[in-house]
């Protein structure tokens, strides 16, 4: 018997008919012996629902009463499957995240947790309740309602994993797992068994939007078993562990596409110490993350700086450095949409030479331009014409002979 | 200076627009110098959305998980309101009402409220805010949400106004406040500048819709002064208040309709002590509300019992006095639909001999048979055919020229 947390996304809770579904699964686990807490996100398109009538009523869309607002998305869906489960026959309780004390700070729509308290949710077990917990949403220590920002249920779920010490902890979504590709860029992509937590946050940071970043953080922080898997069929999911009990070193397990991105070309930049500096402070001043960044330096002391931000934040970002033009001296800058960033992740690239060397060689040798290259310990990512993005994921799986055999 | 709490219900934040609109009025309010502190109900239309959804998962539509999805809709409009007051340059703070500590018993759906700390109400009102409270919802001492049963807004408001001891309690709603009658039925109805509790209660028991009658009670307990008024104009409204501050007893305040309501006559009852405690004990063992009995003694020491019980709970009010015929020993009963309760009600009628008198003949003049008659101190209610219902309204009305001059 095990303690085992759920958390079912959106799509998973996106309809009556689902919720029920839902509830069943629930009731499958606890017949094989576990004790189960779930975690819900608002049923899908709901959150959106709401945005769009606070944007009917304020042209800024932020703040405490917006968090209050969102909230009540996560309320629905815990209390319809408490219901659900009831009349199944199986006794639950539903609690907000006020209600078990998911402390956060202050920072409302992306508040960061910073305690939880288990007690309420041990005793619903001990009398043979399942748990419903609203995830997404916490309370300041002031009694303030907040919200942990888009895609924040996932956080939730492994934080109370954690708080309760759950064996594992089982994110249902659409998709089966992790992929060494799109599958609809690669069909032939293969479903992972097993990632490490490491390679999952790269995975995730670019643009593979099966788990939310913070959450694969937070499981890695504290141990917690986090299972990705399907809640539309029983196929066996992707299990994140910690490297050391991947048995196999694969060199590489994925290919990620990120077309979300746009590039900023500055050019001529006179090559002074504290450049950087004065652009990257202002662009962060702003909130603008910025992700790839390249300098290269000339023979006439002059240099190219070139960096991604997010497309949705090109023009901002365009208009801040503009703004330092007269002081930082530089001749133009160029602002290009046309960019895809592709990735290949994988935590054998450490102890294995040449995986860079191969993978710009075959997309040399499919005439795939590289406009820019930034590598970690684990990852290496280009950028291509938007265009190429597709085609370079796919030989870049096929090349790795990542597809199912 | 003056600190007003004002309460709209559901129609009055039925819209977004309507909710832009309840804003200026709080604005308003605010602009001629007064501490403001608004209640607000469900936009109309949401608490059924809720319930059907809770339909479709249980059979069962009871208990601490409803009352979690159905305060959800008070939920979304503080934020809105308050979203809407701030966009308007009015600072606000929206509240839940288990964040100003709303307390009540554990009665889910219909709970009662045991006190309000008005502390975090009051730093608001000294910081400039316009205090934006939920209404219909509390939360118990464990912490769990609770709700107050249908129109419990209102009581939310006065209970509110009481706690935070205010000098006014403004009922806004889609009337411009009590009438005389249904002015749907006698268009020449009058607008009431004031009544007393009791009679509001009378009427508001009897069908007219305006206040929820447990609103009315805790006014007259706590000393609030109630305004019913109109959110789409500036009319002013009524004012309720203790029968001694009314300078000029009328003795017909007003004529009520009420159609909601079927009879069942137990025909020939052995005229024994104990029978009434019988039928009515277990009729409110299942929860069922009776108005009215009437028991007529035969000289052969068999009686007729007859009562009114909610329309829609007359098939189990009879088959529960079915199964206590053998125990009771009468002969058939027989239910009857077909009824209209009228009722005139007035604090006059306490010094004015002549007044029950005086409406029956109005009827009988009118040939309107009169099937029932049940009077208290400050009321008389008769009941006719269905059919002939409004007219009796009319009737009354015109004949204690209660119309407008």
């Amino acid at each position: 018997m095990a303690l085992i947390v759920q958390k079912y996304g959106g799509t998973s809770v996106g309809d009556i008919q689902r919720i029920k579904n839902v509830a069943q699964r629930v009731i499958d686990s606890r017949k094989q012996g576990h004790d189960v807490i779930v975690v819900v996100s608002a049923m899908s398109g709901e959150t959106n629902r709401l945005i769009a009538l606070a944007q009917q009523v304020t042209s800024d869309c932020s703040g405490p009463e917006v968090d209050l607002l969102l909230a009540t998305g996560e309320q629905v869906t815990v209390s319809l499957l408490g219901l659900a489960l009831q009349e199944m026959g199986q006794p639950s309780h539903s609690y907000l995240g006020s209600q078990v004390k998911i402390v956060t700070d202050k920072a409302f729509s992306k508040a960061l947790i910073q305690s939880i308290d288990a007690r309420k949710i041990h005793m619903a077990l001990a009398e043979g309740c399942v748990g419903v917990i609203a995830g997404f949403q916490g309370v300041t220590c002031e009694g303030e309602i907040t919200t942990l920002g888009r895609g924040g249920s996932d956080t939730s779920a492994v934080a109370i994993a954690a708080a309760v010490k759950a064996d594992l902890c089982e994110i249902y979504t659409d998709v089966d797992g992790v992929y060494t590709a799109d599958p609809r860029i690669c069909p032939n992509a293969r479903k992972l068994d097993k990632i490490s937590h490491e390679e999952m946050l790269e995975l995730a940071s670019l643009g593979s939007k099966v788990l939310q970043i913070r959450s694969v953080e937070l499981a890695a922080n504290h141990q917690v078993n986090l299972m990705v898997r399907s809640s539309f069929n029983n196929n066996a999911g992707t299990l994140l562990t910690s490297e050391e009990s991947t048995m196999e070193k694969i060199v590489v397990s994925g290919v990620a596409l990120d077309e979300s991105e746009a590039k900023l070309a500055i050019r001529d930049v006179p090559d002074q110490p504290g450049i950087c500096m004065q652009v990257f402070g202002a662009i962060a001043e702003a909130n603008i993350n910025v992700d790839m960044i390249i300098q290269n330096t000339g023979a006439d002391g002059r240099a190219d700086l070139s960096f991604t931000v997010p497309a949705l934040e090109l023009a901002k970002a365009k208009k801040i450095v503009m703004g330092l033009k007269d002081k930082l001296g530089f001749t133009t800058i160029d602002a290009d949409e046309d960019i895809a960033k592709v990735s290949i992740v994988g935590v054998g690239m450490r102890s294995h030479a040449g995986v860079a060397a191969k993978a710009f060689a075959l997309l040399a040798q499919n005439k795939i331009n590289i406009d820019m290259i930034s590598t970690s310990e684990i990852k290496i990512s280009v950028v291509v014409r938007k265009g190429e993005g597709k085609k370079a994921v796919a030989i870049l799986h096929d090349g790795f002979e990542l597809y199912a055999t």
